[in-house]
């Protein structure tokens, strides 16, 4: 399997399975000298477990990161951080009714074709779980990054949308509650959806919204490496992602040149963001803003019909302790990303001039 | 400059400025033993060059791709394939009068901000320009792919859009006009309207849609290199870009998960294709269809004011040559960087089993 | 720090430092399917353990591995292996005493330099502990290149020297003592040799020949990445080497052209092997057979004159536990880091044609 | 053919064969705003050039460099530096004797094997001609490195030795000979040999040697990408290389530990230098030098026997132009490659400390 790695210099590579010992990751290039918040890398992390509230899976796993390596008397050495997460509640029991099955708009048949057998116990590699170690690798590359502000939301759960911009929202009530949704109305409305939803064994999808404050002008390669291309793959390599867009997105094609152009105020800063703060590939110093669509989590805990192995029909329902909407716990996922992507690409800026 | 390289096995690395002598390329990891067809190659560097028609620009540049090394009586040697596209109808005067300036929502300021200084030449390095070398890699790329087929057509000019799916559209028809939509009213339509635009020195956006099919199942990989990962950071990474979607896309959030799933037949097909050909970020066989999003072209001829270095006012608009509207020319853009990534992941996939 | 992964598709990635929680890595990119042999994989660590004679170092250290993930049901999975190996041994009082000077020939003085602090403790990252997560990554390594034979054994220490070639020794002899060298007299003077040395507190440097037995044609590629180049890099980043030759090597540059070229026999095999396996940078098919010089060990209990961090003179000696001679335990690392050259290159071969 | 290019950051990555239209390069990662000195490039390419003396290949190629791209108003820009040399004297019939045999010790059987077919001209890919790219880029390399000082020169023809440390000899001189060696009378002496060897029709290999002053102290990575394992990579990757050692090299295998280790001086210089600068893996601030062995040239004037595609036996001699020994022309080379190692590491060493 290719493609475990994450970035050029500051650098993720991840293992591990659901229900296999632990998950874990080394990162790479972390620069020596950070006095580390070892803290603040549990707390991201306890925003992403599970059991946090009434409206996310209530399996219960503290999801606890061990460090290995790469920090000595509370700083980075400058070597490999290796780490793991123990799988403390594996139920392989849970899975062993979708042995022999493949459920729908899940990975489990695609293994199998791709790799000749899978490791069925709770999606294996393509579990969500994964993105554990995204948020501990995210929460270092937060703390390299200083001044530059990372503030991810839920802004759509199902139809229920805001409709505010994130200039008119509080984002320091975003984890007043569990929804992550920072308009406290909105938010009750979509507690209130989603626990609705889950009594009814279905799901439901959402869209998480992401702006990125204080960056440094010049940050992003102007070709393949652009800064809005990264981030839009970090998001697209989170699980359940559909779609993303940046600055003015899929509605900027409807306007006209004149009208979506950025006029420069004299300082070089601009009078409108219909860029998203990056241009050419490269920060301009503006807010950084996209938005990250999550389809509905395809476990559900009604009943339906799917085939076996050999192509027979077979009736069957979810098991286990799953999500009913993954937008709240994947808030901390996309900041995470996002995180390694700019330390990233900060620590390529210091080679850009002689 | 990071960030010139595209893909991890296929491998295609490009070079050079819009008003240098050439850009160009260096192709790796194309297997040995490859008939080329060098029209087809060709050919698609025609659908992308400038001049082809009278919504897109005028600037005559005969784009004729030059092989230096990698090709041996017509076929692929398995070497690395350079190759250069000289730039025959330079016009630096035409730049001359941004030299001192900041156009607005193009890459000059932050070039200038990133390196210190830039090459004020019709945008440099960041020039819709450098597009062509991949397109000549992706022309390579599609012949390499057999079977697969790689569809883009144009689907919204502005607030005009195709409301049927790929599979109600008659794919055949999309180089029927210059606006490369499948469906001939809506292209008539199109064409006037940017005609209309670029009458008035403005410029309009769009979507371009693409639908990849005949894809063996198994290609892309589970974690970070996930198969739409890959497709959107390559859109992404195309000039004047702001959005990508696949499958149910932006649409799909707003689905249950009971409405969404996609239903298997017995033959591991399946009866909805909401997940857009791609499970856990592998292929499963079904067709590959995704939206992207671009803005207007930044280039107004209609006057407009900006900052000079030093922040001061200018008053000024653009000389040169340009498109009204990107759309119609990058149509073979978008299925040169999907025939990249899918090549990439063909190559991989050789290696997946013992 | 870069630099902590080896290889393009079989990918290692270390982590860890001699004195912190543990070593290990994420090897990467291992095809699905390989039915995995656990106690072959332990073997090769007691092979590289301290403490396995008297004439290495009498650390005790059990130097189990723990597998994470990638592996199921006894088989590879296709998905990442994450493993560690804990430090069990640590006793990190006995580097109290270098925290403040700088270890002659050792990293002390350039960790201090290049990263502003370093972790003290048994050298750290530079520590030749890091090598037991090749070997493990090495023993699987071996698992997938099949017939492909690589014997690696001790032909020099200090100025005692086999003179036989490969050809001429019995290589199942390799292990029957504790030198890993294959011709037995020789073999009982370097211990008796080693052993003295050992008593003196001092060390002594010595030399590995490899041999790889049963390579397929086409392996490596003809530029930067070919395949002794590889071989030769993997060989030089293993602690305290300093040369690699294969084929004739340094010898061979005292015969003419006449002399040296290996005649071909019409079934395409050469009657000479001066080019040791390896033509243009690509596999043969004849035997790969190359040598490794190791210097003496840089930690010697006697005593020893240096310096502080302050530049003032300090009077020391070596505590802990120390090889007086390297090679003995480095047999099975420089088998691992050949196999893991070679399984990259098999990998590799599978895309080289259409 | 994966495997073209070399480098993390600062990166080559070539094309091109012997007989095509051209071979060159793209260079990515120059950073911005260094003033190149076109000339001092062209003089290193000279300083490889064929037909430059009496006792190297007669053939007579200007090897002028055309740049593309990177470079505006004589400053690099920070974008990919393309560039060709275009292949002037291309004569294919002079292989066209060799279209259907293998000449001994070249890579015609390999890539047969490998590839299926392969571009018999003059070696193809295989060729030395490869390395003018090589030349091309550490010319520029050598631009960045600002005070570090890259000194090659040929120290072994034959069995004729030069026994003066580099410290002995005065380096200035090794322009002043066709061999490039720069003890004058040892030069005459290995010149008249080199024509000898010619006139037999035959060849002959030799050695060079290379010290590099007033290295920055922190080049280098601890692990895999340690400073001389990389230095290691890419003398084996030059064509005909068989060997390569650094600091006490092999004779340093027969010293103690007591003896080889290098003693502080207060100022953290070392008393002597048996590690070569490099102190696990990082540059220390001394003087790095190592050796780089070559095989005798394996195209023979004179007639030898081989095989043809079928095993049949045929009788033939090197027609063309060739080397009777490579080392004087190989001179460049080792520095260019040296110079792209350093460049690098200088890049990297950059994104050490928070």
């Amino acid at each position: 399997m290719a493609g475990n790695t994450f970035g050029t210099l500051f650098k993720l590579t991840t293992f591990g399975e659901s229900h296999g010992k632990a998950i874990g990751g080394i990162l790479e290039g972390c620069p020596a000298g950070l006095q580390l918040d070892l803290e603040a890398i549990q707390h991201e992390l306890d925003r992403r477990k599970p059991g946090q509230s009434a409206i996310v899976t209530q399996r219960k796993e503290p999801d606890t990161v061990e460090f290995f390596s790469g920090i000595f008397e509370g700083k980075t050495t400058g070597t490999p951080i290796g780490f793991a997460i123990y799988n403390t509640n594996q139920k392989p029991r849970d899975y062993s009714h979708i042995k022999d099955s493949y459920r729908p708009s899940h990975a489990d048949y695609v293994y199998d074709k791709k790799y000749g057998f899978r490791d069925y116990r709770g999606g294996g590699r393509s579990s969500a779980r994964e993105t554990a170690s995204r948020v501990v690798a995210g929460a270092i590359a937060k703390q390299i990054l200083g001044k530059v502000q990372i503030s991810a939301y839920v802004s759509q759960v199902g139809t229920m949308k805001l409709t505010k911009s994130y200039q008119e929202l509080d984002l320091t009530l975003v984890e007043s509650n569990p929804v992550r949704c920072p308009e406290p109305g909105t938010a009750s409305e979509m507690e209130a959806y989603i626990k609705k939803i889950k009594k009814e064994g279905d799901t439901i999808g959402g869209v998480i919204s992401c702006v990125i404050q204080n960056v440094p002008i010049g940050l992003g390669e102007p070709v393949f490496d652009k800064l809005h291309a990264d981030l839009g793959k970090a998001m697209l390599s989170i699980n359940a992602v559909k779609g993303f867009e940046f600055g003015s997105g899929f509605a900027g094609v409807q306007l006209k040149g004149s009208e979506h152009n950025d006029a420069f105020n004299p300082d070089g800063t601009t009078k409108t963001n219909n860029s998203g703060g990056v241009q050419g590939g490269i920060s301009n110093g503006m807010d950084i803003y996209f938005k990250v669509a999550f389809k509905p989590v395809a476990t559900l805990l009604q009943g339906y019909e799917t085939i076996d192995k050999e192509g027979n029909k077979v009736e069957t329902h979810g098991k286990g302790r799953h999500d009913p909407c993954v937008v709240p716990r994947a808030v901390p996922i996309v900041e995470a990303m996002a995180a390694l992507v700019l330390a990233d690409f900060l620590l390529l800026a210091k080679t850009n001039r002689i």
